[in-house]
């Protein structure tokens, strides 16, 4: 058997119940390790599940997926995965692969950004198309995410944006030479994702592009008991001064997320705002309507 | 302390390690019951708790927010919700009480369906707007579900369609009497939101509406190991006979979910129709151009 077993977004605590109990009954135990990270290291986990862990990295799951389904029809494998097993969709294959060589397989779901993120008081229903930002090169720039979070805007949609992170990539250089040297592992900040949507919003205001307001709701942890912390930014304002505030604080490099909203929403669910959060659950209702300038 | 506990959307083992031991730490623990609901009862829940489950349905959630709260500054209680509990927004207001009264809370987080539907293969980045649909009356029979579908479609997105669900609901004649007495609870099926769908595009059809072609996948079941069932059946050709074949099958009445996809994806992640699931895969990339007829 197979299982693909969500760990949730805090620490190791966070797995389920019958997720723990299915890695303390696996003779292998794989840690899928570049598509997101926990708060706590591979050490911590393999100490309170009481089992080693080996870690997969993209190589392993794409490549070597014959090897995490070696035997996995005769002996339980278990196959970890931060969030859910299925926030990431490189891992439909792994379960197809299973299913082709006749291996059965069994998901054990546990929170995900795409859900959790609904602590910070938006609905999640109200989400248009979650947005990955990458990080850009010399060369390449997409800005295809702006074009989305402006189409959720225009559709009175919240965008939920997912901050690129980059673990055991190779240079082009590398690549190409076949060398399996790689760069340190990159996690993008909030400032840097704020960064480049400032980028775009400058050259398309040069070229004469009308833009809306809208505002940034950037969270420092989710998942985490009591770390969560929420600011926002008006949009129209972002200058390269809020900038600078911004990049004071970094965001939590495993969970990556942040929020662009039409309309400012504040609110700070450990109370340190509440002023702010009641205001908006004042407005709840007229939810449509809603317009809180800061 | 308040504690925000989600379940997550299997049964009594779906809760989090950490969850758990929070629920037996408490001294007052509540259930959410009208929401959604697990696949087991409250007594199934108490046994593997160890511990007394207070149900706590609209009325008390909504209008005894204080009962719930009492005494939480100095001591711990529990507030248990299937899903996550952010899934439903009604939920937000119980923490806003508790930090206007000084009351510290924590939120444990878990798998939602909102999340979990990853698991029938379609990325989650992908998917739209959610939508309800609710039961409709003699008098009431909205559509605006479906045209949520249709601008999500216009979109190139999925839209997860969440079923309704009606508990401890009253008539309007009792309503209006003051008279406590309660319908029985509802949940409703595929069926009848597929009955419902079909109603509104004979509609638009007889008035010279031009219809896309989309594919319903419905799942008979998420979260509970070994159950998922996956059915697909194409918009155009969803005929009052494919509404029979449909009738035989019943949505599983706590998680309510379908999809409607604007191509067909045949997948089912139980292996039983792998042709179509290995199809799926090998035109992954090719995604945008992806057009699989039945």
């Amino acid at each position: 058997m197979l299982y693909l077993i969500g760990l949730g977004l805090g620490d190791a605590a966070d797995i389920t119940v019958k997720g723990l109990q299915a890695v303390k009954s696996c003779s292998r135990v794989y840690l899928e390790a570049y598509t997101s990270i926990l708060t706590v290291g591979k050490e911590a986990l393999e100490e309170y599940y009481g089992k080693e862990l080996i870690l997969a990295d993209r190589d392993l799951v794409e490549q070597g997926a014959d090897e995490i389904l070696k035997d996995a029809d005769v002996t339980d494998v278990a196959f970890l995965v931060v969030g859910d097993p299925f926030g990431a969709t490189t891992h439909s294959d792994l379960v197809l692969r299973a299913v082709n060589a006749g291996i059965p397989y069994k998901v054990i779901h546990n929170a995900s950004i795409m859900n959790a993120v609904g602590c910070c008081g938006l609905q999640l229903y109200n989400f248009g198309e979650t947005v990955s930002v990458v990080f850009w090169t010399e060369t390449w720039k997409p800005e295809s995410f702006y074009d989305k979070i402006c189409k959720n805007k225009a559709a009175g949609l919240h965008t939920l944006c997912l901050l690129d992170i980059k673990v055991k990539e190779q240079t082009i250089e590398n690549m190409m030479r076949g060398k399996k040297i790689y760069e340190p592992p990159r996690y993008m900040t909030v400032s840097q994702a704020a960064d480049q949507l400032i980028q775009i919003i400058d050259r398309r205001r040069k070229e004469g592009e009308e833009l809306g307001e809208s505002h940034l709701i950037y969270f420092h942890l989710i998942g985490s008991v009591g770390s969560l912390s929420v600011q926002q930014f008006s949009f129209r304002g972002l200058s390269r001064n809020t900038l600078r505030y911004v990049l004071t604080f970094t965001i939590f490099r495993g969970l990556r997320c942040n929020i662009l909203r039409r309309k400012l929403l504040g609110c700070n669910l450990q109370g340190k705002i509440v002023f702010q959060y009641r205001k908006w659950l004042n407005r709840l209702e007229k939810y449509n309507s809603l317009s809180i300038k800061s």
